[in-house]
């Protein structure tokens, strides 16, 4: 590597952050890792990361169940799911001394309006993750396909923060470790341009139980998702975050040459676990709406997920 | 009865033509079914119609197979599933002689058109159905609730036929056979009416594979039908056929006091019969677009039901 190492603290080590994680500390950065009920193992193993056309590799980070005993860290990676973001203050605000660079890789919108008020004196970075992973297990991490991240920097009022210094480290360091970065600009812009695939994907894989596959091979699922992804376009315009021409063609091609993939709501459903409902669509709803911008159907689809949400899982077929 | 005895014809004689078609039968009618399956069976045991608060009764029809066996009768009901309108001109076309009064007891819109063509000498009524009923077995109906036909008659250019001699004599014969009838003058207003409920409940009921007490009792999901509703009406105001004020306050006042259901549609989905999405959805939306009326949630319910109703279905949990 030919930047300098520096400290990281992972938080919520589940396929994404483990990935990242996992990397940079492959890469020769220290890492340290938060942990809960896959400690042990990852004390024992290590973090096993499994990539296709790639041998797996194993790092050995220091591993933490308390955050009062991780060190001062240059850089924070959030990797909680969006629904434990109400641990979020407990768990970053002893890691998140003056100085730090906090990078949020979760889904969604003002999520990092959460870890900025979690972190006063840090620069607080949102990351849009376009990979497909899963987590077979604890400690072990499987790459299934693309792995592009998206950086720009969160300002309070939402304004283009440009391309900063804080960003552009942590973007030489994930170059570095094997990730393609784009550095942008626009963090709330970035965040709607990755909410043109979350919005229809992640809530129509749940409902109509199917995969990306499946929705793209289909007349009217694929209608559907056209049309989600077109009032996507238009909230993201109405508040004043224009996504560039043809973005949502290059989505649906993004997805067409995609492996078949079961999205991270879908992932969650299945084991029963909570759907980050308010980041993936109540705080885009409410950004469109507050701008005047109607978005029926997707309005539709959230009221049908808070329904499944709220009911207790079927045992799938 | 007062009424003089007239002679039915039943074709299709399920949950809703069983019902209605038992009942003018039990009433002094009489009755000439058209079967398939359950032909055998009718001959043998009957008619069976269970209903809440009531004694069985049982009814012995004369049982067809051909049309053409059955002989010249006053009014044919038309029980059949829309999605099996395709063998409408075979089944009516032979009892449909010139004079006949033909009944559509089917859901939807666009529904009477088809059956006008297959019988082009007849008065065509359409039979709104506010019922809850279901058929257990061969021959066999259940009433679980409610069971109030609205009656009116189809013109071609589709204005209001008003009150007419073929719908008075139809409803005063329904009326002493024990069934509830309103008369109204505007068969597509009328039709508007019913899909208030059936568009969200039909659709939501197999998306979300829930009853409608369920749908009803969480704040989202009774939301989204209450928007689904909304979207009806805009669009019956659309093609000029606007709804009574109220309307959409008391279908749900309606649902509210009902069984646990599962409509129609969910019966069909979760037996592996294709869906009735012509009738109930892709003509209705049609109407509303001609009009210039928007209709997004509608549009996406259907959507995700095409989804469905093409994929092999899964087996249920």
């Amino acid at each position: 590597m030919s930047g300098a190492p520096r400290r990281y603290a992972l938080i919520g080590a589940g396929a994404v952050g483990g990935l990242y994680g996992g990397r940079l500390a492959a890469a020769g950065h220290e890492l340290h890792v938060l942990a809960r009920s896959d400690a042990e193992h990852l004390r024992r193993h290590g973090l096993r990361i499994e990539s296709p056309g790639a041998d797996d590799f194993i790092v050995h980070p220091v591993v933490h169940t308390d955050p009062a005993t991780i060190p001062d860290v240059d850089v924070v990676l959030i990797g909680l799911k969006t629904t434990a973001n109400g641990d979020l203050p407990a768990l970053l605000g002893p890691v998140a001394r003056p100085g730090v660079t906090v990078v949020v890789l979760q889904n969604g919108l003002g999520v990092e309006e959460v870890a900025a008020a979690a972190a006063p004196g840090a620069t607080v970075l949102g990351a849009m993750c376009f990979v497909c992973a899963s987590r077979p297990g604890p400690g072990h991490v499987r790459l299934l396909d693309y792995g592009t991240i998206t950086l720009a920097e969160h300002t309070p009022g939402g304004e283009p923060a440009g391309v900063t210094d804080a960003m552009s480290a942590v973007a030489g360091d994930l170059e570095r470790s094997g990730t393609d970065v784009m550095r942008m600009p626009d963090l709330v812009g970035a965040r709607w341009r990755k909410l043109v695939w979350n919005i229809p994907f992640n809530g129509l894989t749940v409902v109509l139980d199917a995969g990306t596959d499946e929705l793209m091979a289909d007349p009217d699922a694929r209608a559907l998702v056209v049309t989600l992804m077109a009032e996507v376009e238009a909230a993201a315009e109405a508040t004043g975050h224009a996504l560039p021409d043809g973005f949502v063609d290059e989505m649906l091609a993004y997805t067409e040459a995609m492996v078949a993939y079961s999205p991270s709501m879908k992932s969650d459903y299945d084991a029963g676990r909570p759907l980050e409902l308010e980041a993936i669509y109540a705080n885009p709803i409410r950004a469109a709406c507050a701008a005047g911008c109607d978005v029926p159907r997707i309005e539709a689809l959230h009221r049908q997920l808070a329904f499944l949400d709220r009911r207790p899982r079927r045992p799938p077929p």
